[in-house]
């Protein structure tokens, strides 16, 4: 039996950790073969593969990024749409001539729509969830995401120092264009005291009131968690506004950080090694099975499978039920609304 | 309402979270009142109390120890189990005297089990499970496990650059008397070669014939990580026969590091510090609700609570079935059985 | 004997080391009496001050931020300057209404100005410099630098893995308005491919020249280390010039990262810590010894003083002929000039 | 030219980074040739060599270990000083055959003494200092040091909140067999109570007293960092006596940790790796001067060199005159004395 491996889309800690989980499971438990396609689905068009053995699997558990590189996936999955259905063909035949039994897609919301379409094509695939964003449906957590709140909670850690000895509001911007996970679990874990989720919206009255509200107490300066991809009416990006709005009605100095890609580069923790060699392993015992066509995910906090027709185009977004949430403000955070 | 919360056993990162949890909710949420105990279960006896405010509550979140401090709770535990029943009138004496309504205990197994025979002498108890060996019967995980397993994971991540550059074998004692959990996480986050628990026990054959292996495939250093349970014939601990035996047996220079408390102090991991802070409200809630008797715990993944009869006197231990177990047997990983 | 102690300007990693270092000298060695001053030199007109004993001073070494709080000095220097002698009278008097035999000031450039000219004025005085920027004339290293090209370094660390798994450019700028101290060591120990410094300039070809040949080389990824002082004609900032450039040039894609205030937060590293003690111990020395108007320094590895009137108004800069900048350019690392 | 390049004795963290910057400076500045020899002064006996080019001296910069192995050099060594010429003969036409201009020797005090006896059998060599330890004679610090200081200040600093919580005395070994450079300044960074170093000696009263003194001023936790060459006259290791001793004397519960291993491992410091740079940088500038048999050192901060006639068989120790051990003793620090 011979399995295809390849990772699409922003890259994210514990990739390599899943390639090693695949692929030693593969080759030690089941004597298959395994093959790695470099620089994600264009690699597959263009036989740009290397044989993975246990050599070149070694030593890549705690590595960053991706051994196998990656690339943005949309021209491919418009071939698979397309009605011009030679463009499909092109990509079945690929398959076919590199000998696949199964093709293991590593990558976010994006690749497991990608990974069910070839699936719809007749390919057997296994979607593997990647991201740091933690907003795949269908799996409670993905790998990357702790990783990332360990570097986000830093580096509020840090903020805290020059927000107390400065009397500041310190702004920092996390990752998350859709979902507010990271600036959820960051802003709890770094003693956050306004957090503002996309899923929630804010209102600046609110944030400038929670903030006002401090000063009363006798603290005046405070952390301000923001997802970037909190929306206005008019901007894409909200930060900036913040930024200068707070201090404008509050009277305290106010400086915005902006963390960016340091949040899903480096070593992936050893949660997410974990969880990434379990979600490997799993993998590979699907395709031992047959199963193919699915995702495996995380249910329950045990490894499971799901259809990929049923996590395809979805997102998993914070809600204001959700448990951190309510804890949250029970505990007197303000989410800005 | 008044409510009373003290630490006993051993230290843990997360505990301070926890306990800002359980106070920050109480006040803020339902105006409760809040005292600590110090030192344990000999601070209720002591009325060694402190009332707990927003002010106190303030800065502790990412704080290792823990600020009520903490004791050895044999003796008082003994007091409960007295036939001369003049002893726990003692104990149920100064719960009712500081006018509690409810006393939070936050502890290892054996402080559960403390905590339910004060339910059973009819005072209103919740327990709050807290051990980095991850051992307490009733809960998926504990926190102060996740920040253990990233001490652990970084020593042995350390390790390897000496292993290879010197072709050794480099055992890592980690903590775990009866549990393996630590061992078992962090040799597989860590890229372990063998990984020994208590639970498992051993044959050095089976752990000299896979470094062995290893090196006949080119590879003559090993990481071998031990639960310090691990159990001999004749001796306590085998951490130092082992380091004995595989350098006799195969010729390769073996080294031993203990790690020891280091993997108990500290500030919280995130993970740790958004599940003690979970947990933590989610007993108040429970003191709010009028349920008592009972420990707060993870069940699927979701923050719950299971009687204190049920969880008192047993633990959670690694089962050779346990699917990290069975998947890192799968990647060639020897468990020394 | 009495001495006063003030942190000044900008927060840095090791200010609480040095306060510890002068006042636990002073109370432990020399029976002396120490104050805290808060809030930087307004605290010394408003007579806000706090007595420093064994147990203020305890627990405060490996704390960011300062126990002391800060503020900007700019009015006050204005106050010593004014031909209005009233107002430099103010600040003799609180001096002297303080009781103080000596004051200690822990600041960067501005406030090691400011203390000459308190030492003009005829106070007891001592400098003791502190910035991440490591521009202070007169001294080697300041504490604070180490800490920030710790989390540079970091920082950079992390990128590589994006940078090379998606084969971009990854731009990162860090802190140094007139100087590229940081831009310099954690752009050498971060592995980058450019360093680009205020003191040097840039030349846009040379970049995009060193960048392409990388890629002609089979390395399609760079690092691009800015100091967020780089000068443009128009602009005050590069990065966001040199971000369009380079991709526009090369047709890499470019990302940019801006490690903002994080850098100046959190713990002091113990090399930081070290250097804090070290000074303010000496600066306590000092004071014993009645030699006053002088700052504390490193001077050939080894802690001495400079007179503060040698000091004020002079900026350590890099120069092209700085050791490191020469080694890195023969090891092929791009300066862009 | 061409030259070669071998590690010797214990691996140390900046291992890789110096290797680097010899190798680039080599081939970029000057064009040289340049070899890597595994397994140390054995593996220039069995000519084990690899050409190193840009591309393997590419990604070690952080890489903790050596890429070129390492062993003991004792056997080698006694060839060197052999009544029987014969011996050395048989190192001198290795070097030759191997066509080499200048052999840089990375290693500790053995190294340097070796590398010396090289000089005197005529070939052109160079000594790069290397050790954790800081104990090489003829340079005020080494690569390796700072990172190991990093390590175990870290693991004082979580030692802290178990013996506050547990009001336990906490010992702690360190590495340093002659030297107690690492001891001294992890102490002084951790905020030691006690630091013992191998030059100094101890009494085991002054320890006690010390010890007594802080529980009198209300602090019953105590931490005491100890060398592990400390020397007691029956012994070689003090700390299990310490531990027991302490703890008798004392009535304070006194728990040991032993660090080992951990110290020498993993990612070299940015510090650690500039050092590495420089130093390896400036080698192959003497080697393009044609200045052999000398060591490239620090002295008063700048890179230097120093005849390793005037290095070999000599140790840099700490005296009781040194001014972190006098500070840390005017601050109430006890050094056990």
């Amino acid at each position: 039996m011979k399995i295809g491996i390849l990772s699409s889309g922003g890259d994210c800690p514990g990739i390599n950790a899943t390639i090693r989980g695949v692929g030693k499971t593969a080759i030690t438990q089941y004597g298959m073969e395994v093959v790695g396609i470099h620089g994600g689905f264009s690699g597959l068009l263009n036989r740009d593969v290397e044989p993975l053995d246990e050599h070149s699997l070694s030593g890549i558990l705690n590595l960053g990024g991706t051994i196998l590189g990656t690339s943005r996936e949309k021209g491919f999955r418009e071939m698979l749409t397309s009605p011009d259905q030679e463009q499909s063909l092109l990509i079945t035949q690929a398959y076919e001539e590199l000998g696949l039994d199964c093709l293991v897609c590593i990558g976010g919301n994006g690749t497991q729509k990608t990974t069910n379409l070839l699936a719809q094509h007749g390919l057997h695939v296994i979607g593997l969830p990647k991201t740091i964003d933690n907003d795949i449906w269908g799996t409670e957590i993905t790998f990357g995401f702790d990783t990332a709140v360990n570097i986000a909670t830093e580096a509020i850690d840090r903020l805290h120092s020059t927000a107390s000895s400065h009397k500041r509001v310190m702004l920092v911007e996390v990752m998350g264009h859709r979902a507010g996970w990271i600036a959820l679990y960051a802003g709890m874990a770094g003693g956050a005291d306004v957090i503002l989720l996309p899923e929630l919206g804010f209102d600046i009255q609110k944030i400038n009131e929670a903030i006002c509200h401090r000063a009363q107490k006798g603290k005046p300066h405070s952390i301000v968690v923001v997802a970037e991809g909190l929306k206005m009416p008019d901007k894409k990006k909200a930060t900036d506004f913040l930024t200068h709005e707070i201090e404008a009605a509050t009277g305290i100095e106010t400086r915005k950080t902006v963390l960016g890609y340091i949040q899903r580069g480096g070593n992936p923790s050893p949660f997410d090694r974990i969880l990434a060699t379990r979600l490997g392993g799993y993998a590979t015992e699907l395709i031992a099975k047959g199963q193919f066509g699915c995702m495996v995910c995380v249910k329950d906090n045990r490894i499971d499978s799901i259809p990929l027709s049923e996590v395809a185009g979805k997102l998993k977004l914070v809600t204001p039920e959700h448990d951190l949430v309510v804890q949250g403000k029970r505990m007197g955070i303000s989410f800005g609304v």
